[in-house]
């Protein structure tokens, strides 16, 4: 192994982007492909190199990470024609750092290991924020071989790498972390809603509990925000909504049904449908809101 | 106000009996009463005055703590035969740390202020754990005169100690946590559920998921006792369900309905008919199994 390994990013929306530019300032030489301009310009200024194609990303890399919207993407920048393994030398290390169904992941991974190549999943929570900041939390599936050859490149991006266990556990343990993001914000938005028609000042609701055992990251972070009525994202509805029907497809496969999470699903479902899919997720306290039979809220 | 104020409990069983404890730690004369004697005795042990009766307590102290099942039992030990009211001095502070229905308390506050007496609700959180440890959250409601007459009390027994508004609001704040409490435990009980039919090692989710914004403490506290199925309470399901119908039944009076905190109260209610009622709250993880289809894991 090289002591400063190549790295290829495809996919350069609200994550790629930054985690790019975070690959860039740790010094690692950067290849970029993104489907439209601007954010490869933007990362060119930066002193990253443009592509034409993922294939010429995997010519010019040790390494390619993938950012992209859900598993087809990730496929097709893959293993389609011009893709990165068309273009890439057998034992480059293939990172799909996309959430997408740990199913797919799976196959994705046994499809391009069978041409030769090394993979890993990583999803990473912690969002733009965490994304700009280079302090994601990563959680890998694959060999720890290919974690150990891929710790210094996720460093640059992640303050918490965790080998979750082999191909597609990393997703699966992403799963675990949508379903609980999304019931808890339902346990913080129900009782926002409740205290506010009970008149609770919810500055004082917040503080008791973030003091006691019902304390989550969730209320400290969007508590305010969502009992002001503020739901600009943040993590959108229509994201959240693809992470938990990745979760509900994961359970199905095993038999399962998830029913708490399929009743916030309806409600992340309900948000889209009317047009709100693009608002923070905590918007679901609306739902509960019309569900409870409250008045609304003033919304700023 | 004298400097250090004789204090009443009533009502010593797993909260009670500690907190009186800590009273008489911190130095003040108690007097306690207790429908049965074996805790007494172990109070009187430690310096506790034993009292005949609940106006015995009254007559004997400047502060009274009621630390009781449920309203009902507040009512009949303040304002019932033979109660503290019957005993005590006008000006006497009552200060009731059972949880109970804040619509009861704002009743009870009243009929006992129009006799003359001064009173706080007070319920806490934190357990018999905390109780014992002197570290509870005490939340309160009702005036900030008596809120600041009952601080050095509340500083013997809490670590966290809030105001939260006039009579009643300390109820309803414990509602809200109520509310919180048990939708956290839902979200970390159906993730331990999808994780282990999926394959998912649960330390590793339990390290990832609390390292991010889905860090909840019910998972940092119970996470790992849940996935090993460890049901041995803690905050037993009967007394959690007993909390949740108060939030359902003020939620109802301002005419609402709560639509996930219903769900999880079936939960705890089936567990409850079916004999499971003095198990841990967490234990609602073994109705998700059922309502998820999974197979249940090992029991410890």
């Amino acid at each position: 192994m090289r002591r400063m390994q190549n790295v290829g990013v495809i996919g350069l929306g609200l994550m790629g982007k930054p985690m790019a530019s975070n690959l860039l300032k740790a010094g690692f030489k950067v290849t970029v492909f993104n489907r439209s301009r601007p954010a490869m310009d933007a990362l060119a200024a930066e002193g990253a190199t443009v592509a034409a194609s993922p294939a010429e990303v995997g010519r010019a890399s040790d390494v390619v990470i993938t950012m992209v919207p859900d598993s087809p993407d990730v496929d097709a920048v893959l293993l389609g024609p011009d893709g990165v393994c068309s273009g890439a030398r057998p034992g480059t290390l293939l990172i799909d750092m996309s959430t997408i169904a740990p199913a797919a992941a799976r196959r994705i991974h046994d499809a391009v290991t069978a041409k030769g190549f090394r993979m890993l999943d990583a999803p990473v929570s912690g969002g733009d924020v965490g994304a700009k900041a280079g302090t994601l939390s990563i959680m890998a599936g694959g060999t720890s071989e290919d974690f150990e050859r891929a710790r210094p490149v996720f460093e640059a991006m992640g303050k918490t790498l965790t080998l979750c266990g082999p191909a597609g556990a990393g997703q699966l343990v992403k799963a675990c972390n949508q379903i609980v993001g999304a019931l808890v914000l339902n346990a913080v938005a129900e009782a926002i809603v409740f205290g506010r028609a009970a008149g609770v000042d919810p500055d004082i609701m917040i503080r008791v509990l973030q003091g006691g055992v019902a304390a989550t990251r969730a209320m400290e972070v969007r508590g305010a925000r969502m009992a002001k009525g503020d739901f600009a994202p943040g993590f959108k509805v229509a994201h959240h909504l693809k992470d938990l029907r990745i979760a509900m497809d994961e359970a199905k496969a095993h038999g399962l049904t998830l029913p708490s999470t399929s009743r916030v699903a309806d409600m992340f479902a309900a948000l889209v449908g009317e047009g709100n899919g693009t608002l923070d997720n905590s918007s679901m306290l609306t739902v509960i809101e019309r569900m409870a039979g409250a008045a609304p809220a003033a919304r700023t």
